[in-house]
């Protein structure tokens, strides 16, 4: 997106990456929530390299004028992803800056993997299975009803991202078999303790982070 | 559990597995729910064995009586079967009859993997990913936060059908990250179109079951 912005947009627009991490299943605006970003994350990706930004003024004249006008851009930016930041925060989220790379890394690993995850356990049970199945399994693969064209375009926009949390996941799920066909009860403790205390983490983090915003 | 029950359970009592598909992470009293078991399934394992029915008299005395005292059993125990399945049915549950072994393997596919998948969800993020996760991180992670020693128990119960899943599960995952990595737009868009449509008939039935019963 970062990179679109840099190609399209005309000179002297200040953009500002910004991905509010929030939302539901739910489209339209019936579903529209008053707390739906209380306490929620935002990222902004600002652009970390001001000389690969288009300057403000056409080429020629900013060869003349030189570092004066890149000074004034810099300020000027940094005056626009202020104002940016400000906004989100008042609508009660937290805020914070990353690299476009770094953004899509954490997205593939919270958002887009999750999808593929979905995906897959939708398609690996068999009819048998799928007749018992109750509102639990319905739960664990809700976004995998999401549209498929839009996801289409999101894995094949962030792909090796996607491609490398996807590995990191079969990974753990093989380390698991692995201890379970073993029967190492200590292991297998051990690994699921570990997920139970980084999700208490998670949780305990966005209750804090509603109660501070709310 | 049909094991155990043959071997622990006093001769003469008709035993029937059977396997409520309802609940939700919450426990006790102040979470009940008159609608939990409306619509959703019960899965029943009457032994299909009779001779492998522990006998309802002695040992020695089955041995005259022969034919008959089998005969007297297997009726009483279709009974109790009987009996089991309206006493589900009387609370809206649907319920179907299936082997143990077909049990385990149905239930490791919408139970156990899932469980799997979630804990290996949380592993896999990294401690930047887990700052920016959200709600939806959060839901898709839920049962994560199951008890260790409880699901350890649950793993090491049905290793084989679990270690099965997981296989399944993985080789899913890595043929949507061979169709991302090649950039296969139709492939993608077919595998996750299938996931849409099993899930929503998934729903279908289950919206459907919840009227008819409620």
């Amino acid at each position: 997106v970062v990179g679109w912005a840099k190609e399209f947009l005309p000179r002297g627009v200040r953009f500002v990456g910004s991905h509010p991490i929030a939302g539901s299943d739910r489209r339209g605006v019936q579903y529209a929530r008053a707390d739906l970003f209380d306490g929620a994350s935002c990222v902004l990706t600002p652009a970390s390299n001001l000389s690969g930004t288009p300057l403000p003024l056409g080429e020629g004249k900013s060869r003349l004028v030189g570092t004066r006008v890149r000074a004034s851009w810099a300020a000027e930016y940094q005056a626009a992803v202020a104002s940016v930041e400000s906004f989100w925060q008042s609508l009660g989220m937290w805020t914070c800056r990353m690299t476009p790379a770094r953004h899509d890394r954490c997205l593939a690993q919270i958002s887009h993997l999750p999808h593929a995850a979905a995906v897959a356990l939708m398609l690996q049970a068999t009819p048998p299975a799928r007749e018992l199945a109750g509102t639990g399994f319905l739960d664990c693969t809700r976004i995998a009803g999401g549209d498929p064209e839009l996801w289409r375009d999101i894995f094949l926009t962030n792909s090796a991202e996607i491609v490398r949390s996807i590995k990191s996941m079969t990974s753990q799920l093989n380390k698991l078999a692995g201890l379970i066909a073993r029967g190492n009860s200590a292991g297998i403790v051990r690994l699921l303790a570990e997920a139970q205390k980084r999700r208490q983490e998670l949780m305990d983090r966005h209750l804090k982070g509603r109660q501070v915003e709310g």
